[in-house]
Protein backbone atom coordinates (compact mmCIF):
# COMPACT_ATOMS: atom_id res chain seq x y z
CA UNK A 1 0.00 0.00 0.00
CA UNK A 2 2.78 2.14 1.00
CA UNK A 3 4.62 1.69 -2.09
CA UNK A 4 1.36 2.51 -4.09
CA UNK A 5 0.86 5.65 -2.38
CA UNK A 6 4.51 6.97 -3.06
CA UNK A 7 3.65 5.96 -7.20
CA UNK A 8 1.03 7.81 -6.94
CA UNK A 9 2.85 10.68 -5.25
CA UNK A 10 5.26 10.92 -7.77
CA UNK A 11 2.80 10.87 -10.35
CA UNK A 12 1.01 13.73 -8.74
CA UNK A 13 4.45 15.93 -8.91
CA UNK A 14 4.87 14.47 -12.52
CA UNK A 15 1.41 16.36 -13.45
CA UNK A 16 2.01 19.38 -11.56
CA UNK A 17 5.38 19.74 -13.37
CA UNK A 18 4.01 19.01 -16.57
CA UNK A 19 0.96 22.03 -15.95
CA UNK A 20 3.97 24.17 -14.99
CA UNK A 21 5.99 24.01 -17.81
CA UNK A 22 2.94 24.35 -19.90
CA UNK A 23 1.97 27.78 -17.59
CA UNK A 24 5.64 29.08 -18.28
CA UNK A 25 5.74 28.57 -21.45
CA UNK A 26 2.16 30.17 -22.18
CA UNK A 27 3.59 33.21 -20.30
CA UNK A 28 6.84 33.28 -22.49
CA UNK A 29 4.69 32.78 -25.62
CA UNK A 30 2.36 35.77 -24.42
CA UNK A 31 5.56 37.80 -24.25
CA UNK A 32 6.82 36.87 -27.31
CA UNK A 33 3.03 37.36 -29.33
CA UNK A 34 3.46 41.16 -27.55
CA UNK A 35 6.84 41.79 -28.81
CA UNK A 36 6.76 40.08 -31.82
CA UNK A 37 2.79 41.41 -32.71
CA UNK A 38 2.33 38.64 -33.17
CA UNK A 39 -1.92 37.47 -33.35
CA UNK A 40 -1.24 33.99 -34.15
CA UNK A 41 0.94 33.18 -31.08
CA UNK A 42 -1.64 35.19 -29.04
CA UNK A 43 -4.59 33.17 -30.03
CA UNK A 44 -2.75 30.11 -29.48
CA UNK A 45 -1.57 31.33 -26.00
CA UNK A 46 -5.71 32.02 -25.62
CA UNK A 47 -6.65 28.22 -26.66
CA UNK A 48 -4.21 26.66 -24.29
CA UNK A 49 -5.60 28.07 -21.67
CA UNK A 50 -8.44 25.28 -21.48
CA UNK A 51 -5.18 22.73 -21.21
CA UNK A 52 -4.01 24.47 -18.52
CA UNK A 53 -8.00 24.48 -17.01
CA UNK A 54 -8.55 20.73 -17.19
CA UNK A 55 -4.76 19.84 -16.19
CA UNK A 56 -6.34 21.96 -12.80
CA UNK A 57 -9.51 20.17 -12.63
CA UNK A 58 -7.78 16.63 -13.01
CA UNK A 59 -5.22 17.43 -10.75
CA UNK A 60 -7.87 18.48 -8.07
CA UNK A 61 -9.47 15.32 -8.63
CA UNK A 62 -6.61 12.99 -8.10
CA UNK A 63 -5.78 14.91 -4.84
CA UNK A 64 -9.02 13.97 -3.33
CA UNK A 65 -8.42 10.59 -4.55
CA UNK A 66 -5.40 10.41 -2.64
CA UNK A 67 -6.94 12.18 0.46
CA UNK A 68 -10.24 9.58 0.55
CA UNK A 69 -7.82 6.47 -0.34
CA UNK A 70 -4.92 7.11 1.94
CA UNK A 71 -5.21 9.21 4.02
CA UNK A 72 -1.99 10.86 4.38
CA UNK A 73 -0.53 12.11 7.58
CA UNK A 74 1.90 14.96 8.56
CA UNK A 75 4.34 16.05 5.58
CA UNK A 76 2.41 14.40 2.85
CA UNK A 77 -0.83 15.57 3.94
CA UNK A 78 0.31 18.73 3.64
CA UNK A 79 1.95 18.18 0.26
CA UNK A 80 -1.21 16.78 -1.29
CA UNK A 81 -3.39 19.73 -0.09
CA UNK A 82 -0.36 22.10 -1.41
CA UNK A 83 -1.11 20.37 -4.68
CA UNK A 84 -4.38 21.75 -4.64
CA UNK A 85 -3.55 25.35 -4.07
CA UNK A 86 -0.40 25.77 -6.39
CA UNK A 87 -2.66 24.08 -9.30
CA UNK A 88 -4.99 27.10 -8.29
CA UNK A 89 -1.62 29.66 -8.70
CA UNK A 90 -0.67 28.24 -11.83
CA UNK A 91 -3.92 28.18 -13.48
CA UNK A 92 -4.08 32.18 -12.28
CA UNK A 93 -0.97 32.53 -14.05
CA UNK A 94 -2.26 31.33 -17.63
CA UNK A 95 -5.59 33.36 -16.90
CA UNK A 96 -3.44 36.07 -16.91
CA UNK A 97 -1.14 35.07 -20.14
CA UNK A 98 -4.35 35.12 -21.42
CA UNK A 99 -5.31 38.63 -20.37
CA UNK A 100 -1.50 39.47 -21.68
CA UNK A 101 -2.22 38.22 -25.39
CA UNK A 102 -5.68 39.86 -25.04
CA UNK A 103 -4.15 43.16 -24.82
CA UNK A 104 -1.33 42.54 -27.27
CA UNK A 105 -3.95 41.98 -30.04
CA UNK A 106 -5.46 45.00 -29.30
CA UNK A 107 -2.72 46.87 -28.94
CA UNK A 108 -1.47 45.23 -32.14
CA UNK A 109 -3.98 47.33 -34.42
CA UNK A 110 -2.08 50.28 -33.84
CA UNK A 111 1.11 51.04 -34.34
CA UNK A 112 3.51 50.38 -31.58
CA UNK A 113 4.45 53.19 -29.08
CA UNK A 114 7.99 52.84 -28.30
CA UNK A 115 10.43 49.89 -28.30
CA UNK A 116 9.77 47.24 -25.49
CA UNK A 117 12.71 47.37 -22.99
CA UNK A 118 10.99 47.29 -19.15
CA UNK A 119 8.47 44.78 -20.03
CA UNK A 120 10.29 41.46 -21.54
CA UNK A 121 12.90 42.75 -18.31
CA UNK A 122 10.63 42.44 -15.63
CA UNK A 123 8.46 39.50 -18.22
CA UNK A 124 11.90 37.26 -17.79
CA UNK A 125 12.29 37.56 -14.19
CA UNK A 126 8.88 36.76 -13.47
CA UNK A 127 9.15 33.79 -15.56
CA UNK A 128 12.52 32.70 -13.53
CA UNK A 129 10.83 33.15 -10.36
CA UNK A 130 8.35 30.79 -11.85
CA UNK A 131 10.68 28.04 -13.03
CA UNK A 132 12.17 28.10 -10.05
CA UNK A 133 9.18 28.31 -7.54
CA UNK A 134 8.66 24.84 -9.50
CA UNK A 135 12.20 23.85 -8.92
CA UNK A 136 11.79 24.43 -5.15
CA UNK A 137 8.46 22.18 -5.52
CA UNK A 138 9.77 19.26 -7.03
CA UNK A 139 12.86 19.10 -5.04
CA UNK A 140 11.34 20.18 -1.64
CA UNK A 141 13.70 23.00 -1.42
CA UNK A 142 12.33 25.40 1.47
CA UNK A 143 16.11 27.30 0.84
CA UNK A 144 14.95 28.24 -3.04
CA UNK A 145 11.92 28.53 -2.70
CA UNK A 146 12.92 31.64 0.01
CA UNK A 147 15.16 33.12 -2.54
CA UNK A 148 12.12 33.51 -5.25
CA UNK A 149 10.22 35.24 -2.17
CA UNK A 150 13.20 37.83 -2.31
CA UNK A 151 13.05 38.36 -5.91
CA UNK A 152 9.34 40.17 -5.96
CA UNK A 153 10.40 43.04 -4.84
CA UNK A 154 12.60 44.05 -8.41
CA UNK A 155 9.62 42.59 -10.11
CA UNK A 156 7.12 45.19 -8.45
CA UNK A 157 9.97 48.29 -8.43
CA UNK A 158 10.22 47.66 -12.34
CA UNK A 159 6.51 47.57 -12.74
CA UNK A 160 6.60 50.92 -10.15
CA UNK A 161 9.21 52.69 -12.65
CA UNK A 162 7.40 51.04 -16.00
CA UNK A 163 4.05 53.18 -14.86
CA UNK A 164 5.67 56.41 -14.15
CA UNK A 165 7.31 56.08 -17.60
CA UNK A 166 3.86 55.32 -19.50
CA UNK A 167 2.20 57.86 -17.38
CA UNK A 168 5.02 60.71 -18.40
CA UNK A 169 3.98 59.28 -22.13
CA UNK A 170 0.83 59.49 -21.71
CA UNK A 171 1.23 63.27 -20.20
CA UNK A 172 3.25 64.53 -23.21
CA UNK A 173 1.26 63.07 -26.03
CA UNK A 174 -2.47 62.14 -25.00
CA UNK A 175 -3.15 60.35 -28.50
CA UNK A 176 -0.97 57.48 -26.98
CA UNK A 177 -3.36 56.96 -23.77
CA UNK A 178 -5.17 54.39 -24.98
CA UNK A 179 -1.60 52.20 -25.93
CA UNK A 180 0.16 53.40 -23.19
CA UNK A 181 -2.71 51.79 -20.48
CA UNK A 182 -2.84 48.53 -22.73
CA UNK A 183 0.81 48.32 -21.90
CA UNK A 184 0.14 49.50 -18.02
CA UNK A 185 -2.72 46.15 -17.39
CA UNK A 186 0.54 44.10 -19.26
CA UNK A 187 3.06 45.32 -16.95
CA UNK A 188 0.35 44.75 -13.79
CA UNK A 189 -0.52 41.31 -15.69
CA UNK A 190 3.40 40.14 -15.01
CA UNK A 191 3.67 41.98 -11.88
CA UNK A 192 1.20 39.64 -10.67
CA UNK A 193 2.66 36.18 -12.38
CA UNK A 194 5.27 37.22 -10.12
CA UNK A 195 2.93 37.36 -7.28
CA UNK A 196 1.43 34.06 -7.69
CA UNK A 197 5.02 32.44 -7.99
CA UNK A 198 6.19 34.27 -5.18
CA UNK A 199 2.64 32.39 -3.58
CA UNK A 200 4.03 29.33 -4.91
CA UNK A 201 6.98 29.59 -2.99
CA UNK A 202 5.59 30.43 0.26
CA UNK A 203 3.41 27.00 -0.33
CA UNK A 204 6.39 25.19 -0.70
CA UNK A 205 8.44 26.50 2.14
CA UNK A 206 4.93 25.33 3.88
CA UNK A 207 5.24 21.79 2.36
CA UNK A 208 8.52 21.39 3.67
CA UNK A 209 9.12 22.94 6.94
CA UNK A 210 5.33 22.80 8.07
CA UNK A 211 5.53 26.73 9.00
CA UNK A 212 3.29 28.81 7.37
CA UNK A 213 5.21 32.07 6.01
CA UNK A 214 2.84 33.49 4.18
CA UNK A 215 1.52 37.22 4.86
CA UNK A 216 4.76 36.95 7.02
CA UNK A 217 8.13 37.80 4.98
CA UNK A 218 6.33 39.60 2.13
CA UNK A 219 5.93 43.32 2.74
CA UNK B 1 -16.11 10.27 17.70
CA UNK B 2 -18.66 11.08 14.71
CA UNK B 3 -20.14 14.04 17.12
CA UNK B 4 -17.06 15.38 17.62
CA UNK B 5 -16.19 15.82 14.37
CA UNK B 6 -19.63 17.36 13.16
CA UNK B 7 -19.12 20.12 15.81
CA UNK B 8 -15.75 20.99 14.58
CA UNK B 9 -16.60 21.48 11.02
CA UNK B 10 -19.25 23.71 12.51
CA UNK B 11 -16.70 25.50 14.29
CA UNK B 12 -14.45 26.13 10.66
CA UNK B 13 -17.93 27.06 9.05
CA UNK B 14 -18.16 29.69 11.55
CA UNK B 15 -15.27 31.15 11.05
CA UNK B 16 -15.09 31.13 7.45
CA UNK B 17 -18.52 33.03 8.20
CA UNK B 18 -16.82 35.16 10.08
CA UNK B 19 -13.66 35.80 8.20
CA UNK B 20 -16.01 36.47 5.41
CA UNK B 21 -18.00 39.07 7.16
CA UNK B 22 -14.77 40.61 7.98
CA UNK B 23 -13.66 41.03 4.15
CA UNK B 24 -17.23 42.24 3.35
CA UNK B 25 -17.33 44.55 5.93
CA UNK B 26 -13.08 45.34 4.53
CA UNK B 27 -14.76 46.30 0.57
CA UNK B 28 -17.77 47.65 2.13
CA UNK B 29 -14.90 50.53 4.25
CA UNK B 30 -13.08 50.77 1.02
CA UNK B 31 -15.68 52.02 -1.06
CA UNK B 32 -16.55 54.57 1.59
CA UNK B 33 -12.93 55.43 1.98
CA UNK B 34 -12.53 56.00 -1.95
CA UNK B 35 -16.08 58.49 -1.69
CA UNK B 36 -15.72 60.25 1.13
CA UNK B 37 -12.27 61.09 0.76
CA UNK B 38 -11.49 59.22 4.33
CA UNK B 39 -7.55 58.72 4.84
CA UNK B 40 -8.74 57.53 8.32
CA UNK B 41 -11.16 54.58 7.03
CA UNK B 42 -8.34 53.90 4.04
CA UNK B 43 -5.64 53.60 6.74
CA UNK B 44 -7.72 51.52 8.86
CA UNK B 45 -8.76 49.10 5.72
CA UNK B 46 -5.36 48.66 5.60
CA UNK B 47 -4.59 47.83 8.96
CA UNK B 48 -7.31 44.96 9.36
CA UNK B 49 -5.51 43.35 6.37
CA UNK B 50 -3.86 41.67 8.87
CA UNK B 51 -6.36 40.16 10.45
CA UNK B 52 -7.83 38.36 7.61
CA UNK B 53 -4.36 36.94 6.64
CA UNK B 54 -4.50 35.30 10.95
CA UNK B 55 -7.71 33.79 9.88
CA UNK B 56 -6.55 32.74 6.81
CA UNK B 57 -3.83 30.83 8.10
CA UNK B 58 -5.77 29.93 11.19
CA UNK B 59 -8.05 28.56 9.29
CA UNK B 60 -6.11 26.38 6.89
CA UNK B 61 -4.39 24.91 10.36
CA UNK B 62 -7.42 23.83 11.27
CA UNK B 63 -8.55 22.33 8.17
CA UNK B 64 -5.58 20.45 8.18
CA UNK B 65 -5.58 18.78 11.47
CA UNK B 66 -9.37 17.81 10.64
CA UNK B 67 -7.93 15.93 7.60
CA UNK B 68 -5.16 14.29 9.89
CA UNK B 69 -7.53 13.39 13.00
CA UNK B 70 -10.51 12.69 11.09
CA UNK B 71 -9.72 11.47 7.68
CA UNK B 72 -13.09 12.41 6.26
CA UNK B 73 -14.73 10.79 3.17
CA UNK B 74 -17.01 11.94 0.26
CA UNK B 75 -18.55 15.22 1.09
CA UNK B 76 -17.06 16.55 4.17
CA UNK B 77 -13.81 15.99 2.65
CA UNK B 78 -14.84 18.36 -0.25
CA UNK B 79 -16.16 20.11 2.19
CA UNK B 80 -12.61 20.95 4.29
CA UNK B 81 -10.75 20.85 1.25
CA UNK B 82 -12.82 23.44 -0.49
CA UNK B 83 -12.65 25.29 2.97
CA UNK B 84 -9.21 25.88 2.55
CA UNK B 85 -9.40 27.14 -1.24
CA UNK B 86 -12.28 29.75 -0.07
CA UNK B 87 -10.53 31.30 2.67
CA UNK B 88 -7.31 31.76 0.35
CA UNK B 89 -10.17 33.64 -2.13
CA UNK B 90 -11.22 35.87 1.07
CA UNK B 91 -7.88 36.34 1.43
CA UNK B 92 -7.07 37.71 -1.91
CA UNK B 93 -10.02 39.85 -2.00
CA UNK B 94 -8.87 42.16 1.48
CA UNK B 95 -5.65 42.50 -0.50
CA UNK B 96 -7.71 44.37 -3.64
CA UNK B 97 -9.70 46.26 -0.48
CA UNK B 98 -6.30 47.30 0.51
CA UNK B 99 -5.46 48.18 -2.89
CA UNK B 100 -8.33 50.27 -3.11
CA UNK B 101 -7.44 51.92 -0.06
CA UNK B 102 -3.79 52.62 -1.18
CA UNK B 103 -5.42 54.07 -4.37
CA UNK B 104 -8.19 56.83 -2.41
CA UNK B 105 -5.22 57.52 -0.22
CA UNK B 106 -3.44 58.55 -3.22
CA UNK B 107 -6.21 60.33 -4.93
CA UNK B 108 -7.00 61.92 -1.76
CA UNK B 109 -3.75 64.07 -2.32
CA UNK B 110 -5.62 65.82 -5.49
CA UNK B 111 -9.09 67.35 -6.00
CA UNK B 112 -11.53 65.00 -7.00
CA UNK B 113 -12.01 64.52 -11.01
CA UNK B 114 -15.74 63.75 -11.06
CA UNK B 115 -18.07 62.34 -9.10
CA UNK B 116 -18.05 58.82 -8.37
CA UNK B 117 -21.67 57.08 -9.50
CA UNK B 118 -20.58 53.99 -11.73
CA UNK B 119 -17.85 52.55 -9.08
CA UNK B 120 -20.24 52.25 -6.35
CA UNK B 121 -22.71 50.92 -8.30
CA UNK B 122 -20.38 48.27 -9.65
CA UNK B 123 -19.04 47.82 -5.87
CA UNK B 124 -22.16 47.23 -4.69
CA UNK B 125 -22.41 44.69 -6.87
CA UNK B 126 -19.44 43.07 -6.49
CA UNK B 127 -19.82 42.69 -2.51
CA UNK B 128 -23.66 41.63 -3.27
CA UNK B 129 -21.76 38.42 -4.66
CA UNK B 130 -19.45 37.99 -1.94
CA UNK B 131 -22.34 38.07 0.31
CA UNK B 132 -24.17 35.69 -1.94
CA UNK B 133 -21.07 33.03 -2.51
CA UNK B 134 -21.39 33.06 1.38
CA UNK B 135 -24.18 32.49 1.90
CA UNK B 136 -24.39 29.34 -0.47
CA UNK B 137 -21.25 27.93 1.08
CA UNK B 138 -23.43 28.47 4.67
CA UNK B 139 -26.52 27.26 3.50
CA UNK B 140 -24.45 24.51 1.16
CA UNK B 141 -27.14 25.64 -1.64
CA UNK B 142 -25.52 25.22 -5.44
CA UNK B 143 -28.56 26.93 -6.82
CA UNK B 144 -27.64 30.37 -5.23
CA UNK B 145 -24.05 29.24 -6.24
CA UNK B 146 -24.74 29.10 -9.59
CA UNK B 147 -26.88 32.40 -9.55
CA UNK B 148 -23.60 34.00 -8.15
CA UNK B 149 -22.27 33.19 -11.46
CA UNK B 150 -24.92 34.92 -13.66
CA UNK B 151 -23.84 38.33 -11.81
CA UNK B 152 -20.33 38.70 -12.88
CA UNK B 153 -20.81 39.40 -16.72
CA UNK B 154 -22.78 42.80 -14.91
CA UNK B 155 -19.56 43.71 -13.48
CA UNK B 156 -17.58 42.91 -16.05
CA UNK B 157 -19.83 45.34 -18.34
CA UNK B 158 -19.38 48.01 -15.46
CA UNK B 159 -15.98 47.43 -15.55
CA UNK B 160 -15.73 48.06 -19.54
CA UNK B 161 -17.68 50.73 -19.37
CA UNK B 162 -16.30 52.53 -16.63
CA UNK B 163 -12.86 52.00 -18.83
CA UNK B 164 -14.19 53.60 -21.95
CA UNK B 165 -15.56 56.59 -19.93
CA UNK B 166 -12.31 57.35 -18.03
CA UNK B 167 -10.51 56.84 -21.32
CA UNK B 168 -12.32 59.83 -23.05
CA UNK B 169 -11.91 61.56 -20.23
CA UNK B 170 -8.34 61.47 -19.64
CA UNK B 171 -8.35 62.17 -23.76
CA UNK B 172 -9.65 65.37 -22.97
CA UNK B 173 -8.28 66.46 -20.06
CA UNK B 174 -4.75 65.07 -20.20
CA UNK B 175 -3.98 66.82 -16.90
CA UNK B 176 -6.19 63.91 -15.41
CA UNK B 177 -4.28 61.68 -16.61
CA UNK B 178 -2.93 60.46 -12.98
CA UNK B 179 -6.04 60.39 -11.24
CA UNK B 180 -8.15 58.93 -14.08
CA UNK B 181 -5.51 55.80 -13.85
CA UNK B 182 -5.83 55.77 -9.86
CA UNK B 183 -9.87 54.80 -10.75
CA UNK B 184 -8.98 52.70 -13.47
CA UNK B 185 -7.19 50.58 -10.93
CA UNK B 186 -9.86 50.89 -8.39
CA UNK B 187 -12.32 49.70 -10.88
CA UNK B 188 -10.07 47.01 -11.98
CA UNK B 189 -9.74 45.45 -8.20
CA UNK B 190 -13.72 45.59 -7.79
CA UNK B 191 -14.00 43.43 -11.13
CA UNK B 192 -11.60 41.13 -9.53
CA UNK B 193 -13.55 40.90 -6.21
CA UNK B 194 -16.50 40.15 -8.29
CA UNK B 195 -14.35 37.18 -9.76
CA UNK B 196 -12.88 36.06 -6.70
CA UNK B 197 -16.49 35.48 -5.67
CA UNK B 198 -17.36 33.77 -8.57
CA UNK B 199 -14.78 31.69 -7.58
CA UNK B 200 -16.42 30.89 -4.57
CA UNK B 201 -19.52 30.47 -6.07
CA UNK B 202 -17.73 27.53 -8.36
CA UNK B 203 -16.42 25.91 -5.29
CA UNK B 204 -19.56 25.88 -3.11
CA UNK B 205 -21.47 23.94 -6.24
CA UNK B 206 -18.16 21.23 -6.17
CA UNK B 207 -18.62 21.02 -2.53
CA UNK B 208 -22.27 20.09 -2.70
CA UNK B 209 -22.66 18.52 -6.14
CA UNK B 210 -19.31 16.87 -6.25
CA UNK B 211 -18.94 18.59 -9.72
CA UNK B 212 -16.02 20.54 -11.05
CA UNK B 213 -17.62 23.13 -12.93
CA UNK B 214 -14.81 26.22 -12.72
CA UNK B 215 -13.63 26.52 -16.72
CA UNK B 216 -16.92 25.24 -17.49
CA UNK B 217 -19.70 28.13 -16.94
CA UNK B 218 -17.47 31.67 -16.33
CA UNK B 219 -16.70 32.90 -20.11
Amino acid sequence: MKRHFDDELADLKQRILRMGALVEAQIRQALSALVDRDDLVANQVIQNDRQVNTMDVEIDEICLELLALHQPAARDLRFVTMAMKITTELERMSDLAENICECAIELHAEPQLKPYIDIPLMAERAIKMVGEALNAFVREDSVLARQVLNEDDYVDDLNEQIFRDLLSFMMENPHTISGAIRLLFVSKAIERIADHATNVAELVVYMVEGKIIRHMISP
